[in-house]
Parts: C-alpha cells; structure tokens; sequence
C-alpha cells in the first residue's frame, strides 16, 4: 500500500460524497499503513459546519484510537485544508499532509476559502465579523482554577 | 439581558469546566437576545481534538436550528477563539463574536495557539507539518462531478 493508494481513497470519498448529496471532498487517515477512518464533508447533509472531510476523519480516529492526538498518523485529503481544517491537524498532532486538489482547485468550483485565510492574519479588529473583548477580568477565574488544579489533563 | 450577561454564561462553563476536569473555556451562541446554545472544551473528555468550546456550542446551534448557518448569531467565548474556532465561526457566518480572555491571556494558562496562527501564514511547502500535493488531475473529478449535478446544495 503506497500513498497512491490512500489517496486514490480520499478521491473516492469525494466522489462518493457528492453522489450522496454531500460536499466533494473526502478524507482518510492513516496509521503505520493502515486506514484509521474516513471522512466526507457532511456539511449540508448533517447541518454541521465543521463537518468538513478532515474534521469528520480526525474526529474518528481519535474516536477508534481513543485518544485526543494522533501522533504518528498521516492525512490524505483530496483538497487542501482549509484553515479550520488545518488547524485541527495540528491540534491533532498529524505528522503529514497529503493532499490532491489545491485551494485554487477548490475556488474554480466555488468553494473559496482564500478570504479565511485572509482575514485570520488581520488583527480581531480589523476582520470582517466585529469582535470585542469583554469582562478580561473575570474570564481569567477559570485560568486560575486550571493553574490551581492538581491533577488537570493538559493538552 | 445585555452583552455582560451573555459573557458570564460563558466565563461560567469554562469555570464549571475545570470542574468537571475540561479544558477552563466555555462559549454560548446567542440570537435575538437568547441562548440558542452552550459549549466547553471536551479536547480530553471526549478525546476530540475539535471539541473546542465554540466549536461545540456552533455543532449544538446548528442542531438545535437545522441549520448548517448561524446568520443572525452572536458567539460569546470566554477567550479569543483559536485559528480552527474562528474559521469555524466564519463557515457558520457568525455576526459578530464576544470574548473574555485573550490569546495572550491563554498562552500565559499553558494554551499557546499562536504557533499556528503563525503556520498557516505560511505556505504549505514551509508549515512544520510536511504537506505533499498528490495525484492532482484524478482529485478533480470530484469538482467536475459536482459541477455537473443540478440539484446541489451549495454552501
């Protein structure tokens, strides 16, 4: 099993996918050259946003391995990342990133993530959704308590 | 019921997180001046790497909604959203987000999510998680099929 084969999997979920009425992306993640799980965006068909193919991979194989990293797994996804996803890979701890469409492949069929990208590197208050900061002071309480805890799971 | 309110739920969940052994954040998804839903960080309980507060209070509204869009929808979190929360929050078209702590704030609790702030800036050849672009020309077909399907739900 290459990592052509992996891939060729990913493809195939995505192809599945919109088939079944879901977004055409699909995922897989992959341990010491075995399939862990599979993923498919499920966004419309599920109501969830974050139900893209990665997320929904990740999410499953912390599920069958049972644990909150997946240290030593790879990710085959047939479209680059977006951000969200991306950022779960790290949270994951995900070694390596295969990917088959590039996120221009994606804004050719309309699923533009470039203006995420963008605005994650502006400051909070230059984005595009408003944001403030409120009560600084009394949303540190739960800071403390984690500091104070003893036996605390850190991740 | 004001910002402030909305706020002290949030900072709530993330103290009574610590409690029940989570991570100290805590998020709640507000519309016309009501709590649609509730959400604190789960990383380690339930060994989900996405299970970030506004993540899972985003997954709740959308159920609770059924809806994959949150248009209308205020997130009140107890500390600046991560890169995979944000990106969250623009996919779930978020109006406007509250938050108590700062990124700052976290990293100085032990939760430094700058690092990748920092990676996704940079492109995919340069990330600290190697990413290989594979088998480009067979992944598009996915995009193509998609194209092709009249009865699309778009996102």
């Amino acid at each position: 099993m290459d990592k052509e084969y992996f891939m060729r999997e990913a493809i195939e979920l995505s192809k599945r996918s919109v088939e079944s009425g879901g977004g055409p992306f699909g995922a897989v993640v992959v341990r010491d050259g075995a399939i862990v799980s599979r993923g498919a965006n499920s966004v419309t068909v599920s109501n969830d946003p974050t139900a893209h193919a990665e997320v929904c991979a990740i999410r499953d194989a912390c599920r069958k391995v049972g644990d909150f990293k997946l240290t030593g797994c790879e990710l085959y996804t047939s479209c680059e990342p977006c951000p969200m996803c991306l950022s779960a890979a790290y949270w994951a701890g995900i070694d390596k990133i295969y990917y088959g469409n590039t996120r221009h492949d994606a804004a050719d069929a309309g699923f533009d993530d470039s203006f995420i990208y963008d605005e994650i590197a502006l400051k909070p208050a230059e984005r595009s959704i408003p944001s403030e900061n409120l009560l600084n002071t009394e949303a540190k309480a739960a800071f403390d308590m984690w500091r104070a805890k003893p036996d605390k799971v850190e991740y």
